[in-house]
């Protein structure tokens, strides 16, 4: 792949009006690095998300909340108090969600390059999708255990199952704005959008900026969404407006998008170029190895994750396919020498969101691994286990998640 | 409709050491009997609903919330925190949902006649559906406003369109707990739920116990719902346990149910027996006119609802088939005289669910009659005025609910 950047596109990015203006703009009184590493304590929410249910969620640091596993229960949609947070860098001042409809997004590589506000936007178009909100790094700490035992390393945060939720989505079709502008500039093959983060003096704004490129063919399910579950975007999930990439893991979501640029290349920002990148775990990434960008078919377990009683018991839980629909979950209590069909037991959202499964069981007392696989639409099985990547990327290996259950 | 009740089930309701025992408990400082007249002053939540967002909502009276129109927004699930409430007496006390799994139901006209606790009826299996919870008197003031000029009266709350929401329930399909018990005894017609309100001393408990009983085709799609939107359902709105009817009005799904019983017969609980019935204006109703059970196609609009920037802009809101799937939604600027197809515009969550749809329009300044209307499928369409009955139910007319929108 090749990763460098078009000039334009560059001096767009980082020399442009809008950008000067952002830097300019001082973090107030945060750090604007990020450090993915977990405490060992357990710490308070920071303040961006003191709304959230503290009770619901494990805080690895001030950019990285993970949802409990047993928060999941029977739900469908997930509640953003509940929602799982990754940033990258410090989220901008709350100021920006202070009048939502003036949020200007610019709009490039488009035949009429134009800035268009949140209330213009509105009046192109709105529709509704529902779509599985993944962490590129959930499930990382099931890497980590498999290469515990040697001296190799996979660093980052120890994302369980719950770097994850099905949320709703209400904004425009990314498809009727480009209409709008009259069309695709030629030669574009990224959408390139750009995060509203404030980025601190002094450093490499390629360094920090949260800048991600995704394929042209996204553009029939790409939108710009202002409200999440019904209600409009909080800030720490992107409010004022936020790119929806459906099937796409969620740092290919940008939040606070302020540029949305149809490119030839991909950005040179690291987070893009270098970062996010599936590497072997012997050596850093290059911008030739593929991009994390589509999800893979998963599931897990949500009831019952420890314990039960013997007798009769339904074994419930979580599946999707990313970026293709899931078609079928299968459950094994017995760490998965045998397999039988689970069923899908709730609403269909559509191809990019989670379907919930139930599985009867009957058990006698004693120990059992419960495992579950899923299979998407093409085919595609969950694995035992994922191959290692040094970033700890898309794992989806489906002894990892595995429930060790005690029946008594 | 024969609306005389089998001696034993009779017994059953009234006599039975379930329901004496909760006629013994006094109801903890609160008033049993229902008013429904809405007080002219804005009142707060009352103690069993103070954790909901009074923001959002009307309180008509301690047992009558509406939500308010303008919170419908992009919503595909209302928040329970938002979901209107009508209650027919006070709620049973918060015990009930101190020990959720201990609750129990008495299943009876079935081969086995059983007790069973949630806990129990959690292994027997369980699904997630999506439907429109709607209160049988939503609309009640549109029927008001087309009497006002004459010396009648439609007595009830007068309840717009936020007597309604859309929600996802998670519990055991009652055709399970059917299967469990042995299939259903000989006779049966009816599926009749008992709630857990408490009783006051001293009063007919026919003339207060809400009892309500559907038809038995009905089996297929009756759950026994112990979550609301992935929580377990709170005291107000019936938790720990609620039967749902899907695509039958709110009274029908019993709240806080405590016994279910296959019957030959409806009850003769005055809720069931002459209340919720459709009776003509000019007197009262009989156990012979028709129960207020399945719901029918309706719809609203969302926003806009008062004002517009003149030129481009989107007509949003919900529709719904009631009994029976939506098929499709009309749109119509100058207040019924042209129609347009609007565009369902969100995610699918099957028959008994609404759906989102939204309308492009392009309007110079002036001042606009928008209305919508929706057809089920089975080419039902939404009248422009409902037939008036004498409670004011199941309003389903395009007219009412129409925006007078200026556009500016």
């Amino acid at each position: 792949m090749d990763s460098s950047l078009d000039v334009d596109r560059r001096s767009f990015l980082i020399g442009g009006a809008g950008a000067a203006a952002a830097v300019a703009v001082a973090s107030p009184g945060g750090t604007a690095l990020a450090q993915d590493a977990a405490p060992k304590v357990k710490a308070a929410l920071p303040k961006y998300a003191d709304w959230k249910d503290a009770s619901a969620l494990i805080v690895h640091s001030d950019k990285t909340l993970e949802m409990k596993r047993e928060e999941f229960g029977n739900s469908l949609i997930t509640p953003e108090s509940k929602l799982y947070i990754r940033n990258n860098i410090n989220p901008p001042d709350a100021s920006v969600i202070a009048n939502r409809d003036s949020w200007k997004v610019e709009f490039g590589g488009v035949k009429y390059p134009k800035s268009l506000t949140v209330a213009e936007l509105k009046t192109l178009g709105v529709v509704t999708i529902a779509t599985v909100l993944q962490c590129s790094g959930n499930g990382r700490k099931y890497f980590q255990d498999q290469v515990v035992s040697t001296n190799q390393k996979i660093t980052g945060t120890p994302w369980t199952v719950g770097a994850a939720g099905c949320v709703v989505w209400t904004g425009v079709p990314l498809k009727s704005v480009v209409e709008a502008l009259g069309g695709i500039a030629d030669g574009a093959k990224f959408i390139t959008g750009t995060g509203g983060e404030t980025l601190p003096d002094g450093l490499d704004p390629l360094s920090l900026i949260v800048e991600r490129s995704v394929p042209l063919d996204t553009l029939d399910n790409v939108i710009l969404a202002w409200d999440v579950n019904g209600s409009p975007i909080s800030l720490a999930h992107g409010g004022p407006l936020r790119m929806i990439v459906p099937g796409y893991s969620g740092v290919n979501n940008v939040k606070y998008i302020r540029a949305l640029v149809f490119t030839p290349k991909q950005t040179e920002a690291k987070i893009q170029k270098t970062n996010y990148r599936m590497h072997p775990l012997d050596r850093k990434a290059t911008s030739d190895d593929p991009a994390v960008w589509a999800m893979n078919v998963r599931s897990w377990i949500t009831t019952p994750l420890t314990s039960a009683k013997s007798g009769a018991l339904q074994i419930t839980g979580l599946a999707f396919g990313g970026i293709n629909a899931l078609a079928k979950v299968e459950v094994s209590t017995d760490g998965g020498t045998t397999w039988k069909d689970a069923s899908l037991s709730g609403p269909n959202l559509g191809r990019f969101a989670w379907r919930q499964f139930t599985f009867p069981a009957k058990l006698a007392a004693g120990a059992y691994k419960v495992v579950c696989r899923a299979t998407d639409s093409e085919g595609k099985v969950q694995p035992k286990d994922t191959e290692i990547n040094g970033g700890g990327y898309l794992h989806n290996g489906w002894q990892g998640p595995g429930i060790d259950l005690s029946v008594t």
